[in-house]
């Protein structure tokens, strides 16, 4: 192993280079783990640095302590389950209706009195409510007075401004007149489809897919069809090149960054050969990357407008996700193609965002701690997942699949095929527990024995307990 | 004269019963007021009392004090200009496009750098940032907390509430339930707009209309027809009963209240039959009554929802009149017929409002205070639009036309028939002066010589040197 140079998350450092022997093999089910004191010495580190490394990979399940023996590769890593499987049926457009039962699936994912697996939404506790305190106590009444009036339609030039010098490794030459604010990130993909297509159309989506975008399809009268949606490396480029062929698609609408509900990441060649496709067809997509920033490796993953020659990609994101879902503060790039057209949708059809949210946002990504706290809440989620990812191997019966993804907060979980996640859903309720059943991520109810499950709270013995529930619940329905 | 009880704005009432003595003709230009001691034996109030009111009427431009004589009613009152005039000429559905010019004037009027007579925001000097900011300095920590969560899809619960409170007056039975918060007024129409009609629809506007609809409607894809309305009673309903058998109308939006720009308030008896006639050709109508609780008078006037048997009327609003443009939170009041429908479209295409900003508004209306800001803020707009009025009356040429308006905050101002209104918008903003020429307020151009002027901030000597300037220009224009 290499020496370590810096002071802080030198234990992260340590923990994650043996993650990667581990994943990668090196270290094998059952191996030991080189003693504490004998990888101090060799690495030079202090003990507790390298007890804190163990102590998080114990607590990312990868690992054991055995009393008087050290620590030990955990037998069945979760590396090591089946990643779920996917439907290559191919769909036809359809009308967009959502069900009752689908709204009240939505209804109690967003119940914060349930423990809610069923909601994508991160906890409070990890969100910097305290760096917000602390802003708020610093506006002067002169600062309120201003923060009264309208903010510009596009959005306020000084976040715009901090944005684009975040983006800038991201989106080349991205300046802030690139950007326009909206009303999160659902009203920037809403704007940026009705700049595209017309109700009426058809919409691509993946499957299975979010079932906010089945909400703003049947709200505005699209028509969907499914795109099958490997739950790995994301849309199926083979099934999709074919489709192209014999449907009528006006626009796509997906997540190549950490899909929900699934969590696929889109390999960057799959993002370099998804761009060329859409610019021989000419079809606009809307790229939604809410997850992008939540990336557990070293670097974010790329965008699928950076492989676009064409100005066909539309990147819609916002802050929900990384600080404050209570914040109604979304962003669209559109591009020179279709910037005219959603300017003239943000003005008219809400005027402007929030004048107050803007500014605290701004402050904010200002404050030299915000990197610090992007690695820190990385980290929680990262953690949460595994933790989550964990518990469910040890208490959900055999025969589950699961991949863990490599970021965003959402665990896709097969259950055997003879369990109705409706039913498992409903059990779950009784027990004040909620999860999102994966027939409400698709009209074609492709994914009757699938759940979602979002991991945006800290885990904790009641996490633990709910999660065992579960396991006999999805035990009880399998009969 | 009748005697006075109470203690508070005394001298307010007593204004305003002289005010109508103007009015009325019981007091003619040139007439001296009774002596202030006169007055102040008579009906037992302190001098000061008296003294105020007429400073009140002096401020008003309805009065004058001529020294060591006393206080007379001016030659010309404003009360005796006549009335603006409004084309009754049918015009067809059109596509609803914005030229450039139109964009830019828009543009004008929202920015802060000028005298914004093109503005309809207030000015924050007049708003209640001050509440605001003491509420802010009370949240903890553990507000914060909360304040970052998502808030439901409807609105606040307890905003709701307050909400409904308050227009219980005026909305018979009405409850939580039946509001749908929104991010702004121009959401909460155009949500209820896509609820009952579909782009490439046919759509009622008044004429002359708020540009923000043309905006909306254009931004939409929506077709316009536009009916003529008077500057004084609202939408004419000889003229409209006619259209109704002509034009595939599909829907309407209407402000029956304060009419932006014209001012015009409908009668009561004027909206009974127009809900009458939209009851019987079954046509909802989008009711905007942002301008509603901006009234002069002693009452709020009557929604034109009240009269409405059918629930095709939509109500919709926003605290951007009364509180604080900055804050993006309307509602909407969208009633049985169309409350699922709305409130599908509410969750579909932009998941909730803001958190933050619903919770200061929240505290606002529970203070005590909030009814006494009320009645200062219409005290305060009053006055400022009395005073612009005066001014105009005194600056520009003659042969102008100028209703004085019963509420809200704008003056629309007829123009001699030669003066081109985009000239004078022209050379205005050449001397950092805003207005909004009359021609942005319609498709058909029929406006061609009108003007709107926002009176939303305080009355200074700047404001009166840029209403002398714009005289100057109006006569250079009118050659």
């Amino acid at each position: 192993m290499r020496t370590y140079r810096g002071q802080r998350f030198l234990y992260k450092k340590l923990a994650t280079e043996i993650e990667k022997k581990i994943h990668s093999g090196a270290y094998r089910a059952g191996d030991r783990l080189p003693s504490i004191r004998h990888l101090q010495k060799k690495l030079n580190l202090s003990l507790s640095t390298v007890y804190q490394a163990y102590i998080e990979l114990e607590t990312l399940g990868l690992v054991e302590a055995r009393p008087k023996s050290g620590y030990f590769v955990k037998p069945v890593g979760l590396h090591q389950l089946p990643a779920p499987s996917y439907s290559k049926r191919p769909v036809k457009p359809r009308k967009v209706e959502l069900t009752s039962i689908v709204n009240s699936v939505i209804a109690a994912a967003q119940n914060p009195e349930l423990t809610h697996f069923g909601s994508s939404a991160l906890s409070p506790d990890i969100l910097p409510f305290k760096s917000f305190h602390r802003i708020l106590k610093n506006i002067t009444g002169r600062d309120m007075k201003g923060l009264l009036t309208y903010s510009l339609a596009e959005g306020d030039f000084h976040l715009r401004q901090q944005m684009a010098r975040r983006l800038l490794g991201l989106v080349e030459g991205i300046g802030p007149e690139d950007i326009i604010i909206t009303h999160g990130c659902t009203e920037a993909i809403a704007l940026s489809l009705q700049a595209v297509a017309s109700p009426g159309d058809v919409v691509a989506i993946e499957s299975p897919t979010h079932f906010g975008f089945l909400q703003l399809l049947d709200a505005l009268g699209y028509l969907a069809v499914e795109v099958p949606t490997n739950p790995q490396t994301g849309v199926d480029l083979d099934a999709f090149e074919k489709m192209l062929l014999r449907q009528p698609i006006k626009a796509c609408i997906f997540m190549p960054n950490f899909h929900n509900p699934s969590g696929a990441l889109m390999p960057d060649e799959n993002k370099e050969r998804l761009a060329g496709l859409l610019g021989h067809h000419r079809i606009p997509v809307i790229e939604d990357d809410i997850y992008g920033e939540l990336y557990y490796g070293k670097q974010r993953p790329s965008l699928l407008g950076s492989f676009d020659s064409e100005g066909l990609v539309i990147t819609c994101s916002s802050f929900s996700k990384v600080v404050a879902p209570g914040f109604r503060v979304g962003w669209t790039i559109p591009g020179d193609r279709y910037k005219e057209k959603i300017q003239k949708l943000r003005a008219g059809v809400s005027i402007s965002v929030s004048t107050l949210d803007q500014y605290l946002l701004t402050q904010l990504l200002a404050e030299s701690g915000y990197e610090r706290y992007l690695r820190i809440l990385r980290n929680n989620i990262k953690r949460q997942v595994y933790q989550t990812a964990s518990a469910i191997q040890t208490y959900f019966p055999d025969g589950i699949k699961l991949a863990l993804p490599k970021g965003g907060n959402l665990l896709w979980v097969e259950l055997p095929r003879q369990v109705d996640s409706l039913e498992v859903y409903n059990r779950a309720l009784d027990n004040n527990i909620s999860i999102v059943p994966g027939w409400a991520c698709s009209l074609a109810k492709q994914y009757r024995n699938y759940i979602r499950m979002g991991c945006g709270s800290p885990f904790t013995p009641e996490t633990e307990k709910a999660i065992k529930t579960l396991g006999t619940i999805i035990s009880q329905v399998s009969g």
